[in-house]
């Protein structure tokens, strides 16, 4: 299917606006890595002060060119960008990339000149990349559209690919992209296109991104975000690429610092800067990785082998000592490192010296590489439906000796059934490496990240993206009337979630001695009562709190107490009544809440209840809404997982009522986006199974 | 100070018992990689055969040589070595080394050989390592007593070295101690010496840990472990290394099931628990490292830098994403990046273009890099006192181009203010290594391993070693007596803890109904009974317990309930009684425990207490006794720390008594190492400040 960025990764013409001869400065190595790169198709450089340059016909303006350009490159001063941009676009050049920098990134006047570009763009349906870009490099028709080192071509050395699969690289950060590319190479990873997308005028990390997904030159996706300018483009992108399963690996920076955000609920103060994106990924499948050699090193395994079927992994070693500690990387991610069966292990041993193992770890030792162990040990695993995947540690330094036949290894890895990861404690040899890809395997230098990586790939391929939100519906009535002040009580919350269909404990709002023996009789005891303000959002700590109260005269002499209290701590305070309820049956604790992010917008937060909370940071985040099968998969997440599936003999709680809750508030908080800033139940008492969740308090807080 | 291995490392003559002329073989490799690394001292072939290899005079057993030989490297058949050993300690051979296989690896009348190895040296005299050893190499007097491919010399390879501290590499591993060496070098790391360990019949890790410890050689240590055998040394050389404060880096694999499986067949020994292994590294300052490269990065920084003073680090860059990404990568570390003075960012921004930054991170951009901003950025920031280390980002690919000039750069690194560390985003080239190794830099391809190496240096320059245990001494009596079943009841395990001085609220125990009366007397109300049976130490789930009981009726009722719950949920348990006292007052729920470790002995544990303990596993260990300081150390390692220290408003919990408690408890636990294998004492009710402790329940185990 084409795709509107085709054109741009694979000009038949480019035009270098700005083109130079000084080989040393960016404008003058920009033609010459175009050129060095072989681009086939026609190059028109420009610069009203030569006739040509480097042999290549030089024009004074792209009008005087006469033929059709499908890329025009930029790197002239800020100032005359605009006007080479309109020259192209009255010529009908159908894409451009700006590397001239002092733009947004100056503020002021250059930030305006940016705005200009962007309506340009919309104006005239030219797509424009950049300004302050480093450009982007496509393999497919050679284009080197960067002054980036990374592209340059050395003489004499021949490009080391150990993959069939390739990998696409987006990144809002040019240095960052460019040295993906720059190791990807020198592992021997294929490379589709690199784009680094600069201040990002028109075309975005999104569109890009959706480029990629949809490529077929593309295999994996490499992404490096600092914030994510055109969501809209960029969610249909991740949806597109989570239901065709093609695997998205995402750096986003930024996550320390500025994650303070004041708020009233503790779902919002949680909420890390990054809280909302990493909902994002996960929604999607994205792969997520904070570190450069780990996120190669996943792109590395995904782009030379299939998904693993499952998570036992055999790992198969030539010294003991890197044996376990690769038994170890593998275990400490959670993998499976299962004993082989008797079978198995006496054919391994066969091949082996009597001091070798074959219970996995298997240790072959050096001797078992000669006597053929290490590659009858790949073969047996390979298809044996007792591991679903190897990793192979062992030394491959040597610049002369290779512990494989390529005869032997290629054959069993391009039966591509299972991951056959290869790990080398000492540093793997230029020799190894280029030895090994011939068999299609890319030799990996870090062991954790290896273990990473197999999880990585294990939980990629459980994903499934999820379908649309089949949340209960809410009812047909206008929900906003329910916000009757800034921060609402909990009375006033919980008002508005039994209209939005939430079922709760019935509760009574006493707003006189008077009443309380009609809230006694329906109420019962033992009962609890609250103190009722717009103004007191946290009612424990004002005082305004009795739980467990058994009689009629502890009701009155309650009722007085908390009245007295609060007026004490908070005299100002707009004091609605006191709400009388029954206890709440026992039940895990769990918080539930919302929010809305300035990228994203509508979040569901779900965590452990209680200090837990706060302490450990178990929560997991969504967008929202999510319906109710996501809210397991969430719940699934928390670190106190087991606590909800009958811990220590509990009896398991029922996690299809919390689903359900979980999915209720997320759409109502997706509904009231534009209304609310937050809603927090905490606690959430979730009961045993069939016996529903008790939801004892309740927060909503209206957007400013 | 001379160290009985000093001559081990640095001989003055070497015998090879079983040297070969075929350098394909690892007996020939041997003498090749002996000659090629220029021993300086004498070489004496040993090998009936021949009467000389290559070039060198070849004698037919080491009885013929006539001459003091320092050091038997011996590669002959497992069943010659007992043998060949004889002749070396009848000749007054100092040391000797047994690179042959065939061992207690392979169990049967192989370990058999090896014990008489350990005889023999114990008997003679001589020091002994391996067999089943990849041997050693010493840089100091060039010897490469090991056929390991990393210490062949290369033609024409000028070796990398960068630092002018060396590291010493102790590894029960020959294939990954030599990979630290292989990569070491790769770095430019001066190496002093590499030793694998082997079987360790003789001399184990804890000596060679010792050796490098006094070695006034080696600066930083690297030490791979299975598990510990010479345990008395290991201790002995720890608690050295901690005092002179030289900085031990180690990694300890069979972490997990599997790898355990792998060090119970592949080694002799069994690989221990590893939590005492991580309480025995943290009291004596260890720095932990589960990841290769990780460890290699930490000993990189550690052997180019001073230590910080503090925790605030300045992030240097040329590209703004890079930079983010460091500022992250610190950050996650729990390391400030504060925003630098004024006064700083003025004189940066001199230097820098308009769209660069000196906030932190400080982006000089590419431009600022020609301006000398970068270089002034160092000079500004190292003397600054503003922040504590500095990490450089950027990329140092290129094979020509150098952001530094020595001149500049070596005398503000040689002036060691604070660590100033240098990260490329790109892989580094072999020129850029080249060039700054001469100003004393180590370039870091990884960045989340440089921020946690900046981490473990500042935890490292914390780090204060733990005085005597001076904990409250135990009264002098005979606590043994109190064992009286091998799991003793609660009441019971009290009154062994009583008679050790530990204080507990007073509770009686009840035989018959007859006793309640004075047990409410003693106890008031609200009060507590609990069934007591030395066969139920899960006394909760027998129905055994009543809390919270405020009426003399009810006292009597429980009693009842609670015999009649027992006697049908467990109709052979033995019954005491029925421990009546009084409720005791809030607090934060801690757990403490002791347990013998097999490797390390009795280890004392604090975690939170409740649900968390298990869920979340936020426990803490150390080696038993502590006292009340370390127990405060211990504290602060929990990550509910805060729980104790006055969290959300909560009055500070009175951790003075609970450390108290924690040293009282690992001294019972040290003091009856033979006796008892468990003292839980869970939960411990931790008071506002001055309020003390109460211990609620505790359970005693004997040892089998």
């Amino acid at each position: 299917m084409p795709h509107p960025l085709d054109s741009f990764f694979a000009p038949q013409s480019i035009a270098l606006i700005g083109a130079s001869r000084d080989h040393e400065k960016i404008p003058g190595r920009l033609l010459a890595m175009l050129r060095k790169n072989e681009f086939p198709g026609k190059i028109y450089p420009i610069n009203p002060n030569y006739d040509e340059i480097d042999g290549l016909a030089c024009f004074k303006s792209i009008a005087d060119i006469g033929a059709p350009i499908d890329l025009a490159v930029i790197i002239i001063p800020a100032r005359a960008v605009l006007a080479a941009l309109q020259q192209c676009a009255d010529v009908g050049v159908t894409n451009a990339v700006i590397i001239s920098s002092g733009f947004a990134e100056e503020g002021g006047d250059s930030a305006a000149m940016q705005d200009e570009i962007a309506s340009l763009a919309k104006r005239t349906g030219m797509r424009i990349s950049g300004p302050n870009a480093e450009g982007f490099f496509s393999s497919r028709r050679r284009v080197a559209a960067t002054f980036s080192p990374a592209v340059d071509v050395k003489p004499g050395v021949t490009p080391l690919v150990a993959t069939g699969k390739r990998i696409g690289i987006v990144a809002q950060s040019g240095g960052i992209g460019f040295a993906y590319f720059n190791r990807a190479k020198a592992l021997g990873l294929a490379v589709s296109h690199v784009v680094s997308t600069g201040n990002e005028s028109d075309l975005g990390a999104g569109e890009f991104l959706d480029f990629m997904v949809q490529d077929s030159f593309t295999d994996v996706i490499m992404l490096f975000i600092e914030g994510i300018r055109d969501v809209g483009q960029f969610l249909v992108a991740a949806q597109r690429a989570a239901e065709m399963k093609k695997p998205v690996i995402v750096t986003k920076v930024g996550r320390s610092g500025a994650g303070e955000r004041a708020a009233a609920s503790h779902t919002a103060s949680m909420a890390g800067w990054s809280a909302a994106y990493d909902a994002v990924f996960a929604k999607y499948g994205f792969i997520v990785s904070n570190d450069l050699d780990e996120a190669m090193t996943i792109a590395a395994v995904l782009t030379s082998n299939p998904l693993p079927k499952g998570d036992r992994v055999a790992v198969l070693t030539v010294s003991g000592g890197a044996g376990i500690w690769g038994a170890d990387a593998a275990s400490l991610q959670g993998l499976q490192v299962p004993e082989l069966s008797g079978n198995i292990q006496d054919e391994i041993m066969k091949l082996l010296p009597s001091y070798g193992s074959a219970r996995n770890p298997i240790d072959v030792t050096a001797q078992g590489v000669n006597s053929g162990g290490l590659q009858k040990s790949i073969d047996l695993l390979s298809t044996s439906h007792e591991v679903d995947a190897i990793l192979v540690v062992l030394s491959l330094s040597s610049d002369v000796r290779m512990p494989f036949k390529e005869a032997g290894l290629k054959p069993v890895l391009e039966s591509q059934h299972k991951p056959v990861v290869f790990y080398s404690y000492t540093l793997p040899s230029d020799f190894a490496r280029r030895e090994l890809a011939k068999s299609g395997v890319v030799v990996l230098s870090g062991l954790t990240h290896a273990g990473t990586a197999l999880r990585r790939l294990v939980d990629y391929a459980r994903f499934r993206p999820s379908g649309p939100a089949q949340a209960p519906s809410l009812p047909d009535r206008d929900l906003a009337a329910y916000l009757k002040s800034r921060v609402l009580s909990e009375a006033d919350s919980k008002a508005l979630l039994r209209a939005a269909g939430i079922s709760l404990l019935e509760e009574m709002l006493v707003k006189d001695r008077g009443g309380l023996d009609e809230a006694i009789a329906r109420a019962g005891f033992p009962l609890v009562m609250k103190i009722q303000s717009p103004d007191i959002p946290h009612k424990s700590e004002a005082g305004g709190v009795r739980v467990n109260i058994a009689t009629k005269g502890e009701v009155f002499l309650a009722y007085e107490a908390l009245l007295s209290n609060v007026r004490k701590a908070r005299p100002d305070a707009q004091i609605q009544g006191v709400l009388v309820g029954p206890m709440a049956k026992k039940g895990v604790e769990i918080i539930i809440g919302t929010l809305q992010d300035a990228t994203f917008g509508p979040m569901v937060m779900v965590g452990l209840g209680g200090i837990t909370t706060e302490l450990f940071r178990d929560v997991v985040y969504r967008p929202a809404p999510v319906n109710a099968s996501e809210a397991m998969v969430m719940l699934d997440g928390l670190k106190a997982a087991p606590l909800l599936h009958g811990f220590r003999g509990a009896p398991k709680a029922d996690v299809a009522a919390l689903a359900q809750v979980i999915a209720q508030l997320s759409l109502l908080a997706a509904r009231l986006r534009e209304q609310v800033a937050e809603i927090e139940v905490n606690p959430v008492l979730v009961h045993p199974e069939g016996g529903g969740v008790t939801i004892v308090d309740a927060l909503v807080v209206k957007r400013k």
